[in-house]
């Protein structure tokens, strides 16, 4: 059976002082989640405040999207962290953005990992299982968001719970799992809203043109494409048109 | 009427990544509170966690030190943020140390600013009283620990609890506050063992020889002087031998 | 007697990583020289080899654009750093941007510093005289571009060249120093362009009202305005319009 | 043929800011080479100004050392830069060096990459080469001193001089590469001497056992270990003991 609910998730605070990235009150129009960066790949404690802020007003879901401590790749390149340094980098992010939410009168719904945090973690259960672990013995009993991978499922077996999702807005590999752009290009929103209709229906074709179960509850759009906004407008238009209803996901237990 | 307990305290989790500063296993033997850096002038998450640890163990009390995000100058240059960009780093700051320590089983008992900032805050009620407000929002009703200054009465007036201290491993101003030094040296630990005891009598000697009121609750020395553990030991067994309880201080409220 | 001919300045190569800043290749058709930032307040090794080459390409002059390591800040927060550090902070960037230069076959013509290091420079003749002579030292006999004030005249005494600048689309103390903007804003293009023209004949009105001698070779055209392009042209038009030719200011020994 | 001498290298300027790492003068005594770090991976500008006169007052060849731009992680963690990323950092770093260095009248004399960067470079030919083509592009005719691998013998292929070398207080695997500790503990001085001089012979024992030839003109010890001058003291004294004459290598060409 089809969900008649989904989720539309956006990256979000990712600003770092005088630089600017995306147009989060545009954006937040048309998503039900805001995964907000937490400082180390992108974000200041007052850009967090601000994003915090308006995700509030937006009436929207507000998650953690911890990653890897590289400004100037944008968390988007792998570092060789150890599993350790990995869930202590993790709580500490949680943390301080939790903070700041708290301040705000909001309480984080979700983590996210960023970028190459994200493939990380993906591809190793055992860091997966670990960084759980971590979240909840500091007292941050939130879904982890990730892609519906192996290591997806050693979490929820762990007994830590668990929102699958993928990004509509990049290409797939066999694995299901999401590839990575270096530095996201304007594409067209409706291929992509296309996608995301697929996606919630739980099904999604991979770069090499094979059709994979996609077993989601929520779908990514990113929030750093030129043209985030309209992709965000024309997602949320078909996947209504389609009869999902757009709302924050329940996680799976 | 004198006190008959006294906190001394030392700041702690100052080392980063391959760079370790201080012996904290053998400083926190001899101190009631450790003040634990918070990642932005010092400490990485790993530092943090090991510092929590080795304080819990110690069975001392555990406080957030924030400080400037300045690592090459260990945040004692002066650093012109605005008033919002200083509470937005601390909650940030301490969110991020309140994560570590729950995962670690310990809660925070105070927060006692770094370097630069302290003087700051020390040097600006309206600053002082702004970062009180912000603690608060953000859940954390921990007492200031901070030199017994104008900007330390504005915080109480306005409600917040706050612990007054002083260095003891440092000179003094006429106005009562520490002289910053760059880089710590070795020191005689029977003369700033003296002169904690004269400050924890509420008195202390200027670097212009006025004799001023020091009304403290706490003395702090530095742990990142090369012989920091033999000034604590000394610091500890003459507070003892003036028949001090060395204990983590109640709050001023 | 007027000058005939009128350095334009702007700065330049000030993206970091992921996060993109001002239109390098519309700002250089209007102006005679880029300021290229060094890696401390704004850009990766990679941002300024692409600036470099943008210069180079628009055929316009390239000096190094050193400023304080605070990305968060973007360079306009004072920091404070001792005489030595700032020396030898200044000395890392420009032989670093010279390197790159170099790689591109591209000769650095001047150093231009950036936001509250030139503030520091600018107030302070012994700080100025020192940092032109760690420049001499490291073999860069390279004119020190900074407004025309008592630090300005010590450092020509010094026996090192300088250009006397200012910028046009900020306002001027009664010190003749211009007054930094956190955040630049949009302005009247028009309005720059006149201002432009008065500073490019010797005089300024302050703040305050009061017309004062402006002695200035180059004039700025700052490049993080969301409007600078146009500001850029009109700039330009204007000064050409006055009998002004545009071309890198001759050093003043 | 044997060779009669030999260069015996070792890092330096890796402290940061108020953290010390290393006893610089001590090391400096025994050996002919310093790898100053260039400020990514360690190494603040004041920091480095003071390992070059250092090394320069020891009377011996003054190196650049570059990193990934990981303080946290001291640059020991690998980093996936792009290619062009990697030539950027690079000459961004060497310029930097070289720039503190001519204030203190000291030339260039070789590039060693450190830690995970130094990795990826011996891995990697294509990434060897262009980081040698880099280097030349922007002045640097400056051997690059790295294990005797394929990327060596490519870089020297490419026209561009080398200098192998390796450490002999790390194990070696069979390809002939360092195997990197995270933090280098206290080893035994004599077996390091051994191997020392087993290396300076031509050969080394690798981890699995196997004896393989270890062609290099220079071999290091790691300045950041807790016995690093010791152990420095005990190779400097076999060396000369089996017949070599400590110096800087001539670039192989």
């Amino acid at each position: 059976m089809v969900p008649t609910s989904i989720d539309v998730n956006a990256d979000a605070g990712e600003s770092f002082g005088r630089w600017r990235l995306g147009d989060e009150a545009g954006l937040f129009a048309f998503v039900s989640s805001a995964n907000i960066a937490c400082g180390h790949h992108a974000g200041d404690p007052s850009t967090l405040r601000a994003a915090v802020r308006n995700a509030r007003d937006a009436g929207i879901a507000v998650g953690a999207h911890p990653g890897y401590d590289d400004k100037a790749g944008f968390g988007r390149r792998a570092l060789a962290m150890s599993i350790s340094e990995t869930v202590d980098s993790v709580v500490y992010q949680v943390g301080a953005l939790a903070a700041i939410a708290e301040s705000e009168d909001v309480r984080l719904r979700h983590v996210k990992p960023h970028g190459a945090l994200m493939g990380a973690i993906c591809g190793d259960p055992e860091l997966a299982v670990e960084v759980a672990a971590g979240l909840r013995s500091a007292g941050f009993e939130l879904p982890l968001m990730m892609a519906p991978t192996t290591a997806l499922t050693a979490v929820r077996t762990a007994g830590h719970p668990v929102i699958p999702e993928n990004a509509v807005d990049l290409d797939f590999t066999d694995d299901g799992i999401n590839v990575i752009e270096p530095r996201p290009m304007a594409k067209d929103p409706d291929r992509i809203a296309e996608t995301a209709v697929t996606v919630a229906r739980g099904r999604a074709v991979t770069v090499s043109g094979r059709s994979i179960e996609m077993p989601v509850r929520s779908v990514c759009v990113h929030g750093d494409r030129p043209n985030a906004v309209p992709i965000a407008a024309a997602v949320n238009r078909a996947l209504t048109a389609a009869g999902f209803a757009i709302r924050p996901a329940e996680p799976w237990v």
